[in-house]
């Protein structure tokens, strides 16, 4: 499997790769990420790749030409790339989506906006998904890009040390995971939830699943009400 | 302003921040990032930082002595900073928590979590919110550490170029963005909305509404329901 990013500023996702669990992953050939900058495919003879709106408004925005000619050339090596657009206004990115990708693609291409995003004919032409990873507005699309990458990357044989970790966590039931303890068991004076230290796995399992709803009530009421419904 | 990431793995986050917009607004003085390790605040003598779950389970957990001696550290050199866990069974963080967090704090610290997370009694003791960026998965929480710092810091003084930039975007009103374009006004066979290049501005700002309406409509309709409840 492979990922794509396709930004003005490779520098800042490459260390992002380059240590912990996906670096390790990356170097025993888990998965590939590369890098593709579409300065590099700019016709403009002042190496431009924005221009201002032509509708009138504050700041520039990506013009077609580069991405266009940097998304082609892709196409062209890999007529099977999945080209995902990461956007405020997208759909919103879930943990579906994740497991979904790293299940179906063998390559994805995250096209990275900047200034005041993309024209949208690049985005009509090109794109197979548009995807938001949340409510908010970023700086550019690099972050939101290794977030989907990320959460994909989880997802695929040989990343995990040990696959049993993707079963317990949030999202994987509809109830956020369980608070967690290790060792001491008490620490500065606050105790381990005492049931956790007696061995007995069904109880503690059924203690788990308590809390779960706690938090989850706590935290995120409409996936319970979801849930109910 | 300030934000301190509190990680095992700084490598990961560092060249996030020395380019582009974040990068220059760093340079100039607008807002300022630094990253503290608590493995160096470890009194393990192998230097471990995780431990098996006393419940049973599979995976690490962060222990919880290096994180609370690096948390009480920090709030030593500064009681008033305001400690953020990033947890996917946070509260939603949304837009307004990026403008919130802008103007009310001084100094915001982002606990991230790797492994199977976090000892619960270091939350418990420590947080001042318990922040979600969205319904997904992360291997640690440094992703979701770097997108609420970006999705805020665009909100600090002198950050974005033209501040006018941040009253258009999509989350600032209730519908998502419209479409936007660039020249040339036709590029490979495709034309810009053509009531875009006549320059009547209110006629452009109705267009824009009709198009922010539909694309709202379409990728997020729950939106449109709420607006209208």
């Amino acid at each position: 499997m492979r990922f794509t990013f396709v930004t003005l500023f490779p520098e800042l996702l490459k260390g992002y790769f380059e240590a912990s669990i996906l670096g390790r992953a990356i170097e025993r050939g888990s998965f590939a990420v590369d890098f593709c900058n579409p300065r590099a495919f700019t016709e403009d003879k002042f190496n431009r790749v924005d221009a201002p709106m032509v509708s009138g408004g504050a700041g520039m925005l990506m013009t077609p030409q580069p991405l266009y000619d940097t998304l082609q050339h892709i196409l062209d090596e890999d007529p099977e790339a999945h080209i995902v657009f990461p956007l405020p206004v997208g759909k919103p990115f879930v943990q579906n989506d994740a497991k979904r990708h790293a299940k179906q693609y063998r390559h994805i291409v995250y096209v990275c906006g900047r200034y005041e995003g993309i024209d949208e004919r690049v985005i009509e032409r090109f794109a197979d998904e548009c995807l938001s990873i949340g409510d908010y507005v970023l700086t550019g699309g690099e972050l939101a890009a290794a977030v989907m990458c990320d959460a994909t990357a989880r997802h695929i044989e040989g990343v995990l040390g040990n696959s049993d970790s993707l079963h317990e966590e949030s999202f994987e039931s509809t109830l956020l995971e369980a608070p967690a303890f290790t060792k001491p068991v008490t620490f500065r004076g606050s105790a381990v939830v005492s049931e956790f230290l007696k061995g007995n796995h069904s109880k503690i399992s059924d203690l788990k699943k308590q809390m779960a709803l706690c938090k989850t009530q706590y935290f995120r009421p409409e996936i319970i009400k979801k849930a109910e419904a």
